[in-house]
């Protein structure tokens, strides 16, 4: 079984790692430099730790990028300048540019990710959707595991578009419901909105109402991540505004990434910097 | 009866005109200027007419003021300049600032408005938000009509922030929702985001097929109504650009106003101008 490097093991980056253990596979982690949470982490997916990246990427096959979005250049080119030659997947959200970018350092051992749903804790839940030349040797190690690994048809950065589709909606129209939120709360109409809402946008006041929560402690990694977005519209000829103004969003809530979760009415007042 | 005129009778001015003939009011509308699809409408909602302004004006205790929002101030100060001292209700969707500029004008005989709905073709599908000092004397007016007249709590142009926070989704969303469509495919993803959605975001994609041809008449008169709603963000310190992506991609669709509706395939080329 091939061992596989994980680079680096946040709650997705694990629970991928675990998915493998399960598997029979050995994957690794690098310890130098990680956080005491990471390596806390790390150990619990019963992964197995290199203390170097160079020590690390001798002993495997196939790199693994999970890391928040504005690393994932860093993260390539420090695999690359170690001299390795095996299979490298960018996993994370990345514009399609910018996966391009590191699709170009590693030619045909370059694989692109897409990850969609949350980390594993059961089977069935997330998907990594794979593209270009060698994106089926992905397939193959996840096959049979937790992780449901999709080739996606197109081009070589398919699955990072798709992934930007995807987020595009989904954590897009989060950052814009909790902007309404504050805006209504401004003006001191929610409870008119929340009733309004009641009657004609069912659901739509509970998902403002889990937002805030839901998005306390991701924020500072989603607000990166918004704008990969707004750059893959704006390279496509499309208005960036949407997402440029999701990672504001995001930003201005990225203080709270080690605090509890936070309600969306308290949220709503930090977005307004009361 | 109060007698009541009505500027300038769209689908949405002639549907609550005839709401009022039911309840046995004489809606007026002023035919001087108005396109024939206006004129036509008016006739068939058994509304009354007069040719000039003026000549209206001398004839109504109410005013109520249903156009596209940019000629909002524009219709007030028409109004204003021949002398009108009845009640003057803005219903359109306007920023809160906006509204606050015709509110000074016309003092205590202003009501702020806001309406949420289709056109009145039935019972329960709409509703007039009013707000104001004199915003009871709306909800007598059409006490027991088609139109759910309801106060608002708050200030004097709450109606409008209600109006606004609530446009802000679902108007904001259709438009996000056809950029993202309109990225899908400039990337040749379309089918692949189509299962994912179809798998984690039940009725996502119907929702999106149903957005070009749903919106294709409305664009250019949500257009403006988007640069409202940013600037209603933007005077609350909050984010404006979800709004400003959004009047761009119905600005794009604009030209289709008299056109047959478009499907949403059709409108992801247009909103990229191949």
């Amino acid at each position: 079984m091939a061992d596989v490097l994980i680079l680096h093991p946040g709650e997705m980056g694990s629970s991928i790692g675990q998915a493998l253990v399960y598997k029979g596979h050995r994957p690794l982690w690098i310890s130098e430099g990680r956080s005491e949470s990471t390596r806390s982490r790390a150990r619990k997916s019963s992964m197995y730790s290199h203390e170097t990246l160079e020590a690390g990427l001798a002993d495997v096959e196939i790199v693994i990028s999970v890391c928040p979005p504005e690393y994932a250049i860093d993260v390539a080119d420090q695999v690359l300048e170690l001299g390795f030659d095996g299979l490298y997947c960018d996993a994370n959200a990345i514009a399609p540019t910018t996966a391009r970018v590191i699709a170009e350092k590693f030619g045909d051992s370059y694989v692109d990710g897409g990850i969609i749903g949350p980390p594993l804790y059961r089977h069935g839940t997330t998907r990594l959707y794979v593209s270009g030349n060698s994106a089926t040797r992905m397939v193959k190690l996840f096959a049979g595991s937790a992780l449901d690994t999709r080739l996606v048809e197109g081009d070589s950065v398919a699955a990072s578009a798709l992934k930007m589709c995807y987020a595009a909606y989904t954590k897009g129209t989060s950052a814009m419901l909790l902007a309404i939120r504050s805006l209504a709360q401004a003006h001191g109409i929610s409870s008119a909105l929340r009733s309004e809402w009641e009657l004609s946008q069912p659901r739509l006041w509970d998902r403002s109402e889990g937002s805030g929560p839901g998005t306390t402690r991701k924020a500072w990694r989603f607000a990166p991540e918004m704008r990969e977005i707004s750059k893959t519209f704006e390279d496509a000829g499309l208005p960036a505004g949407f997402h440029e103004a999701a990672a504001d969003v995001y930003e201005r809530m990225a203080f709270l990434k080690d605090s509890e979760p936070v309600s969306t009415h308290k949220i709503t007042k930090i977005l307004r910097k009361d």
